[in-house]
């Protein structure tokens, strides 16, 4: 059986990094591991970790972006949990004999190596999750 | 110097309990640890815990309670982030000196004598951020 291993991060989207980060890095005092844009996602990625998960601030680069779309609907705030699994491929086959909707039928690979996918809110309740494996 | 040691759990604002579990624990399988009422929030909560965090999902169980005001609003989604502080007393202090807009402006006491207090989501980028000094 596939596992849910650990909350690997939890993603905001900011619309001002330099104000987000006044709070999570100096206020709150949370280390800032890295801060660098991300060209294949238009946006600008802060990453935060704490305990073997990570808080990740993003802001969209482009007005063109599904995080700026997501941003100019919604407004800053929480965007996606994500959370590590063992075997992503057992995972996805689990999930679709549950009828859960996803968005990414197949898992993606990220240029560092990691597996990937997306479970659509609708069936968790209204929580974009992504899925990890490491 | 207060320090962040963990994210403590996720809280997600759910319509429906039964359907929510249905992913969380049948479809991703994570374990329950705890169903129950919480009746000073007029709200039943499912406890999920994963590798020292959690995810809870909280459902409203009156229409006049600030978390089903919150599911009218918004819909089901995430509701609020926890973050494990070691010295509350301290980072609300360290908070206010920054001009942080907090909820609580000293931390309650839960009845299992754990220590908490919201920040605002204007000073945050968006996120309800919850601490806690357990």
């Amino acid at each position: 059986m596939p596992k849910i291993k650990a909350v690997n991060h939890v993603a905001v989207v900011v619309d001002d990094m330099e104000k987000s980060l006044s709070f999570w890095r100096d206020a709150l005092g949370m280390e800032l591991h890295e801060l660098r844009d991300a060209p294949a996602e238009k946006s600008q990625v802060a990453f935060l970790p704490v305990a073997g998960a990570e808080v990740e601030l993003v802001m969209p680069t482009s007005d063109d972006s599904g995080i700026a779309k997501y941003l100019a609907k919604r407004g800053p705030g929480m965007h996606h949990l994500c959370l590590e699994v063992d075997d992503i491929d057992g995972m996805m086959t689990q999930l679709k004999g549950r009828n859960v909707r996803l968005i990414n039928e197949e898992p993606r690979v990220a240029v560092d190596g990691k597996k990937y996918a997306f479970i659509h809110p609708e069936s968790t309740g209204g929580v974009l999750v992504e899925l990890y494996q490491i």
